[in-house]
């Protein structure tokens, strides 16, 4: 890899987890798996193309921690749907995980919405079985049912369901993980000033 | 509560830490949704009265990290559990959850018969709904199951299959948390040799 | 060690480095070489009875932060000199130290004073020169210098005004880190009103 | 600042500190005020401008751990003197502080003329009672000191054999904290096996 190249992909991580580790409300929306941040090189092959937090985003005296430094390969799951939409969008090289629920999905599609973002929910209960036990294959699937149904373009935001075993989970997209870790700061600033509203109404 | 009461959870939570954080295998058991390690008052009541690692313990570098401090009040899932098992038992007061998939659970029997521990599998898809959506009766639901079936005694494993969006999960419990720490590091480097074995063979 | 002892260390030394994490005004007080907490066993031998923050106590977001866990070992200088108070008083075991300088030791002075503490200064710069060489050697110098003049009894707080190459410091020194922790607190809060005090007066 | 200029920063110090966390002989010239590594942007005008290791880098359970994030304005001591040092030449944008004693000083030199490095030592016993007292200006006349003898260039190695109250340091500068991390560890090595080799002969 071009030393260049690594240097603007860890500059990106080191800026962008400093703004989520400063986001006290983003603390709610890290998920059960716990959230990742990850920025893929160009041409990504696999996880090791793709710098992650070690040990994942968690929370720590209420507020979100980086559990270790930003290393590539350190992202599976996050990591390899990135590289999937990268095939079908080289412009998609960043994302986050975070929390997904029915309550949480009608706010999230009309902030999509308010945004004019594409939204999109896959339902993972469709997942083929032989799919679910090959190693890696699964983001492959979920990126090819998000583009199958015709799709112009690479989704903003893509939730799933759940599954058997599987947590639900929204995923942002992006092109680089500051913009990233912006948008989700924003996102859990305003979901934390709509549930505040809903509490007091 | 009474300072040397404190005071015996804290310095039992350290020890049985630093137990676990240098078991280089253990970081192979830490599930998707991390693991912590609770250790309860006696009489608890709530999560409040329950010592638990603030962020779980994660893997950072290839070893089992804890995110934060030992702190009351810092785990949800796990202290509920041990707190209703601690209505059946009160020498059950801590416990760790760690991996659980149909391949581990052949070798989790045969670890716990070798060891004449009582093993338990709940189906959580029986739970019922309105359980599911009660905050906090899902444990509650989990123990009374464990126990129903006329079990003489509360189990020293308790795994379940997972449900929709819930992640399978094994849970070893036991009286204090260094005991626990133990033991668990030991089912971690017996099943490390015991995949070793399998892949050399 | 008996059991029973080690973990008393570890729970008493837990309680502490959470009031000191907490504390921002302690952050102030932190040295050039940066603070330890001490806490040795009944009858030490030597810095691996006595357990302290391992990589010290730093400040890291303006708070302190304990770099590392509680561990036997972790401390030199601080472990050493309580460990030679001991000799001369065993219901010492404990110690912090944090920064000292001129305009610090006459409000220092007079908060010993307030407390009915003895405070003493040692000029480390009468140390002989063999003794400064000889591994270990200094804290005990320092130490008999501080009872050689006929105290009646260890000092509460130990200041020396440095030496060639030797950051002054002060010392805080007491039965247990939890009672330790407290005190320092309560110095720093109260320096840090008295500080803004004079600004605004 | 440009976007680009900050990210480079951050890249840079993030690849540097992951660097020097893995080196394990470089804990053992980590100094009593413990070491900080720092990158100045262009025409720098105070430590504000200057990244550097938030709550400096010290040793946890034997290895270098950087305490915090690299964070503008996280050095006071190291980064002025890369600022003094930026005035007479520009490439010098970054340095390291380590320990230095007597011993370690004739072995410092004699491999910084196996480098072709120039080595510099300063004096700060004769800094002048005025620049002590106000703050910020030792560096400057630490910097002048340096270059008024006559120095044709700013030196690679710059140690001061410390002073009343000031711990004695070495001091690596270089452009970039890639090249400064990568040269300090490879003193780190080699001073390890020339005293492993002292040891055993």
């Amino acid at each position: 890899m071009p030393r260049e190249e690594e240097l603007e992909l860890l500059g990106r991580m080191a800026l962008a987890i400093g703004h989520i580790e400063g986001c006290s409300e983003f603390a709610r929306l890290i998920p059960e798996v716990r959230s990742n941040l990850v920025f893929a090189r160009e041409n990504p092959h696999g996880p090791a193309d793709v710098v992650a937090v070690d040990g994942r985003i968690t929370v720590v005296d209420g507020m979100p921690k980086a559990a270790g430094r930003a290393k590539f390969g350190a992202s599976s799951h996050v990591a390899r749907l990135v590289i999937e939409l990268y095939g079908f969008d080289p412009s998609v090289r960043s994302g986050i995980n975070f929390r997904y629920d029915p309550r949480l999905k009608k706010w999230l599609e009309d902030y999509c919405k308010s945004k004019a973002w594409l939204f999109r929910e896959v339902d993972r209960s469709r997942e083929p079985e032989g799919i679910k036990k090959e190693e890696g294959a699964s983001m492959r699937w979920k990126a090819s049912e998000i583009m199958s149904a015709g799709a112009a373009r690479v989704p903003k935001m893509l939730c799933d369901r759940g599954d058997m075993g599987k947590e639900p989970m929204s995923v942002l997209v992006g092109g680089d993980p500051v913009e990233v870790a912006r948008e989700v700061c924003e996102i859990a600033r305003s979901r934390s000033e709509a549930s505040r509203g809903l509490r007091e109404a």
